[in-house]
């Protein structure tokens, strides 16, 4: 699984640069040669190309053959590109990936020279991200695959696409709704991780060798609504070190994960006012964080939360293991895949 | 012309209630069935729809028959509305055809639910713009017209947006450009609006028909400069009537026209300075916009943007006289329908 995906990986990214080079030559103007560099640098910086490398997996399950899977998969990162610009925009995030957003970027140049440089920043990473976006498509788009199919698999990116879209916004809407459920909180995984980063990359593939895509349904969404329970598990009590920014980062954004929503609903009503005062602060103190921590871990809530991302992960790859594919021999590269990703997260 | 553009009007519009009709049944959540109806508003809000009727001309011009065309030309006017509602977020517009703006919609609904509304405000319309970005190209591919026409004008289309997100790049950029040129300005009408408005359309259309889309080139970016440029010069000099935005607005949101960079190059060091002083002040008087003017006159800058429309007007209008096309008796409402947006602009 290692050296599949390592060599996947660089196979992947080579597109990428041969794509971004292909860009540049084609556009005449300095600045719209420079918005390509800033998008290719900020796509190139690093990530596992985990969504290109199940669709590829989803590929050869079904015996499809050859390079030219690369080509689609590798846009599958520039979709990623799309999101995480517009993503830290919303999040106003200085840093993705240890260096400047791409908001930040702009605004840096603009420092001294407008009024307002912030909203400078924002204005073009908007546009960098729409870009990035078409982009995506475009590489999409320009792989060799029979019209019917190629036809059929970018319907199922755009249907990935939107559901991610509904997925980001029912995210961003949770802070104003009056209630948001358990029930909200799994749509809201389902539709922005476990469709996008499992369950999309692996029925592209699928579609592309003329497989059938549903089959991957039933062990690609509980895997990935239980990687995003273990990610929020991992952001309320790992350590800085660890997740890769404060510890109090989840609680500062207000985020409604799983193991808030359960412990409201069985702390005291000091408890209550407890959570409800860091949720959403952004000078939230460790001390703070401690408290509910503690909260979350009396209610039951935190056992709750790994009980049912154990149970998701049982069910996915129980599900999996019942499937016969064409090309058999890679099952085992993706049932070890989901639990580098389940593991990962822990 | 007039009938053709309210005819075809009415088609696109409900091709368009059809598409959201069908979206709204195909999603499950009360909140992503809301985010389709903001969108819908916000598209059947009003519009002249002329991209999507040059786009049904260009294809009429080649001899395209029926009605599958419209969902084509429909799914244009989802890109200006994917196009405004992120264009309303960098501009911090109010109001769009006197309604508020989405990102102002989703503002008010957070309205002493969050610590920053305007924030969640413009989060929630850079959502709803990537999904009318999905959408367009989901309607545009809906439409049934073979395999590698169709594949060739999504190409097509993509292009048109690529180019459109680097003329708004270089219209955000100008802002902070040490010196931004009547070449550079040029570019920004030529990618912003003449490819959008005016070519991209009609070559679609003939790339549909299976005619030769480079064939209005030569008509369509010339007209489409020129349409700006009497946009512009009506910006400065229109009243807040026909204008419909208060008169000094262009001269307040920092504007670099090609009359603004024409004065500069030919104005004394005083009138600079009034310029200079004017130019992107959120505060600027209705005394100082006509002193301006003034200086826009006296430099000969307004003349020579009147002069500069003028030819390229007749340069496009001379360069579509001398094709012949296979259903030629749709040239005439071209024609007619060119001078009217030049026109409008007067």
């Amino acid at each position: 699984m290692q050296e599949f995906m390592k060599v996947h990986k660089a196979r992947v990214e080579e597109e990428l640069r041969r794509f971004f080079a292909e860009k540049k030559e084609s556009v005449e103007h300095p600045l719209f040669r420079d918005a390509v560099e800033v998008i290719e640098e900020y796509t190139l910086r690093g990530g596992k190309r985990i969504r290109a490398i199940l669709m590829i997996l989803g590929y050869r399950l079904y015996g499809g053959e050859g390079d030219e899977i690369m080509k689609a998969a590798a846009a599958l990162e520039l979709v990623q590109s799309y999101f995480l610009i517009h993503d830290d925009i919303m999040d106003e995030s200085d840093l993705r990936r240890g260096k400047a957003t791409i908001h930040r970027i702009y605004e840096a140049r603009a420092r001294g020279k407008v009024r307002n440089p912030g909203r400078f920043g924002e204005n073009s990473a908007i546009i960098a991200g729409d870009l990035a976006n078409i982009y995506a498509i475009q590489l999409f788009q320009s792989s060799d695959f029979p019209h019917e199919r190629k036809s059929k698999a970018l319907e199922e990116l755009l249907r990935i696409m939107e559901y991610t879209g509904y997925g980001q916004l029912i995210d961003v809407y949770s802070a104003i709704m009056d209630e948001f459920t358990e029930r909200d909180l799994l749509t809201l995984h389902e539709y922005k991780t476990a469709n996008y980063t499992i369950y999309g990359p692996l029925a592209l593939g699928a579609i592309l060798a003329g497989g059938d895509p549903e089959v991957f349904k039933d062990f690609a969404i509980p895997i990935g609504i239980a990687f995003q329970l273990q990610d929020d598990i991992l952001g309320l009590f790992g350590t800085e070190e660890k997740i890769g920014k404060p510890v109090t980062s989840d609680l500062a954004e207000g985020k409604k994960t799983l193991l808030i929503i359960k412990a409201l609903e069985n702390a005291s009503g000091e408890e209550k006012e407890v959570i409800n005062k860091a949720l959403g602060n952004p000078e939230v103190t460790l001390e703070e964080l401690e408290k509910v921590r503690e909260i979350v871990r009396r209610t039951g809530s935190l056992d709750y939360s790994r009980s049912l991302a154990e149970k998701l992960v049982n069910d996915g790859k129980r599900h999996l293991e019942g499937i016969k594919f064409p090309r058999d021999e890679y099952r085992k590269i993706l049932m070890d895949l989901a639990d580098y990703m389940i593991r990962r997260t822990k």
